[in-house]
């Protein structure tokens, strides 16, 4: 099996690496506009070969795009225009926008749209990492629009990672992506600033950040370059969730001003549920 | 040298753990109200013997205080009332009204109040483990107050373990503990609210919760009967963090309505350099 990876970043790069080291593909096929990455991928021994995006889509089995949402959606239909039997998969963190762009291709049928739920707050292709998907939740999203060759196929590579496969209508994974992905990510954005504002006035402000601190701001480090473009495309769902967690701290909020210490046991006992879902 | 821990939880046990195991304690007695966590703690080979708190306290040369911080301010008094040559430290996550319970007390040149920076979501006896303080900052607060060797002791005991000693007045700490510790918390028991909340209407919103969440959400596992005196005792420096806090969300939300992406990566891009703290 030939695959082509176009765009070699965390994702893109970490699946290179979990596929050709399981033997799902035999050569992986690397595409990328930045030649920088081409040869950091190269270094990293990412890829067998690269090849400008026409030629890897010709001697790929399989495609797997996997650039920041935004570029997605243009480039989709153009990487499809190229498409004779040949599988084309996106992994990108929306599902509605992306589909949507692709719906009314003659080549729709060859494309599979899926979500493997897995990353880490770096990026680039040195950000790139072993076992990255294992055990994870995959969705997949309008299969029933696919070729069920394809879906089988597609199918199968998730399986060789052990992933957890999910079928989810777009406008389902959209709202789940936002509460337990995007807002995770606002969230992170929003406290990494909170207190970096305040080092402005307090210098040592970061001598005392351990553990938990690290653990909730983690994400924060992540690159605007594909967070931007997720926000803009959830737009509406992640505004939804924003609100409700604006709310929601907002009654703690009202608690602390009201010295509400039972209410507030009540908030956590209820939160600490949340103890049956995180292992 | 012997070490009397009072309250047997995850910072007592581990710090039982880590001083046994590095030598600076020959004998740990473990004092604790509860003889279900007395039990566990044996279970666990946490202590050598146990005692009741006033034998505790006679035994010993070194008295770790380690219980809730609403206890702390009405035990503690107690404690120094039975003290002779002992030094007594606590650990608590606030400090103000801790050495303002003791300030007037008689022995307070034998007490040092001190912070280890350390902790998980986890809690009791079952949740120790060793290594939890390896290389994490301490605060000692007030040391001017104490008598030069019993600090020294306190110090001394601390650099077993590796930790970073930093020097910081109560009200300074105080501030500093909400921005890099308490918030967190307090964010994490929000957004596992945000999401549970969802979950009534939405069965399937957890099949997609991957790292992200996980990692962002964690310390939402942690208990009130540690986190609620905390918040009670830290009050109004958490209200001001919290209130800075959604008045950054509420940035954000601005900017989703108004589709003002470009805004967003900017804030996005300022967040990041929280890369230069975390490492």
């Amino acid at each position: 099996m030939v695959v082509t990876v176009v765009g070699l970043g965390l994702i893109g790069g970490s699946l290179a690496i979990s596929l050709k080291e399981n033997g799902f593909a035999k050569t992986i096929i690397g595409v990328d506009h930045n030649p920088e990455n081409i040869d950091k991928a190269f270094r990293r021994r990412l890829l067998d070969k690269t090849m400008d995006l026409e030629a890897g889509i010709c001697n790929a089995d399989l495609v797997i795009v996997a650039i920041p949402v935004d570029n997605m959606v243009s480039l989709l239909p153009k990487i499809l225009d190229h498409v004779t039997d040949q599988v084309v998969i996106d992994v990108g963190s929306t599902k509605e926008k992306i589909l949507d762009a692709v719906a009314d291709h003659p080549q729709r049928n060859r494309f599979v749209g899926t979500h493997p739920m897995a990353g880490t707050e770096h990026s680039g292709p040195e950000a790139a990492i072993p076992n990255l998907f294992d055990g994870k939740a995959c969705v997949l999203s309008e299969v029933e629009k696919s070729d069920p060759a394809a879906v089988a196929l597609v199918e199968k590579m998730y399986r060789t990672m052990d992933m957890k496969l999910v079928n989810m209508h777009p406008k389902d994974h959209d709202v789940h992506a936002a509460y337990v992905s995007h807002i995770s990510h606002l969230s992170a954005f929003a406290l990494a600033l909170t207190v970096l504002e305040k080092e402005k006035n307090e210098a040592r402000i970061f001598e005392l950040a351990g553990g938990g601190f690290s653990s909730t701001v983690r994400l924060a480090k992540s690159t605007p370059n594909m967070w931007v473009p997720i926000f803009a495309q959830n737009q509406e769902n992640l505004l939804d969730v924003l609100d409700e967690h604006i709310n929601t701290l907002a009654q703690f909020r009202t608690c602390l001003i009201k010295k509400d210490f039972t209410q507030i046991y009540e908030l956590i006992e209820k939160a600490n549920s949340i103890r049956k879902i995180l292992k």
